[in-house]
């Protein structure tokens, strides 16, 4: 009984997710699923690819969290559009949260929108919200084990950001280490080193986002 | 339907948690529930403790993981006896999962057994493993916000331990605003600030961990 309805949540879930997915395509915007552990640097990740955007890509955020808008208002405070969910105790976004809160954002007048999932590296991989592509962003002061620990999350990425790699000496971290883990369960995904507050790698970031934009 | 089936489960856990403890309490055994987000730091917290426990304190950990026993090869690698429970996809452990690893650990012989929960700043704090005490470990890399963000958490907590306190001013952490925030959700847990690779401020940790032992 207890699969059934769990099955029965998870394909309510895909419906809706689809239908924001077709939502996003007529309106032209590409929309991406930046996931990681709290912490990891996500909020700074979106000011600092914003920065190497082109100018005439016109951005939105939504903001997940448990609780709080400290997120949003940081957003809000450099122009952006942005909305914040909090989702009480649940512990990932899903489709239905992110449809009520298309609303309050003009969609069709944004080029991406990057949603910022709650901080968790594991069950918002599993919860399909019609987003384009996912983005997973590592941090080395988390060290080079996440992806054979987490292996679920790194095997629904499309791009792999390593974050604060400026610190990678101090942590000691062995990128190749991390990297094979990657490589392990997501042979083909795309991974960036990137320093998102120091600015370094973005551009190749922003690269990327740009070459899936719609 | 959906919610009562949500509360058989919870209550199972508590009668399996309950379970737990009252086999702790006969062998003589205190149970911590240390909780994180990813790469916080929580097996380097336990190598470090141990080194400040009195020699005539036997420890013992279960090492909660979604998938790898990289955290368990760690510790066992120092002769402390562990063992490890792989969650699968599952988010957090549960008593049930802590139950059927006791069978693997000689807990008669034991005066403290850590628990180390699956990387995860959300989804753990609401189940009773049966444990006595819960263990929060914060880390400066990433950011003095989360007890906003995450008041549940923090608000299980009987200790907070503010990990990799020696990077405080390279991430330019605001040691008052983090205190503030835990203040909020849990006016008295004791709060406590420390390095675990730099062995700095555990000697509190340890000796807070035997007052609160049987």
């Amino acid at each position: 009984m207890k699969i059934s309805v769990k099955k029965q949540i998870l394909n309510e879930n895909d419906l809706i997710a689809r239908k924001n997915r077709k939502f996003f395509d007529s309106c032209g915007t590409t929309a991406f699923n930046i996931m990681a552990s709290p912490g990891a640097g996500k909020t700074s990740f979106i000011l600092a690819v914003r920065t190497f955007l082109p100018k005439t890509k016109r951005i939105g955020v939504m903001e997940g969290d448990v609780a709080s808008r400290i997120d949003t208002d940081r957003i809000l405070s450099y122009g952006i559009p942005a909305v914040q969910i909090n989702t009480g105790g649940n512990c990932h976004l899903d489709a239905l949260m992110v449809k009520k809160a298309l609303s309050q954002l003009s969609i069709r007048r944004l080029d991406i929108l990057f949603i910022e999932n709650v901080g968790n590296l594991i069950c918002p991989a599993n919860v399909n919200l019609g987003t384009h592509d996912n983005i997973v962003i590592a941090s080395v002061p988390e060290g080079d084990d996440k992806p054979y620990k987490y292996p679920g999350m790194f095997k629904t990425a499309d791009l792999v950001v390593l974050n604060k790699i400026d610190l990678i000496e101090v942590f000691k971290f062995n990128l190749e280490y991390f990297t094979h883990g990657i490589r392990m369960v997501n042979p083909n995904v795309k991974l960036l080193a990137a320093s998102c507050t120091g600015k370094r790698g973005i551009r190749e970031v922003s690269d990327w986002i740009v070459n899936q934009s719609l």
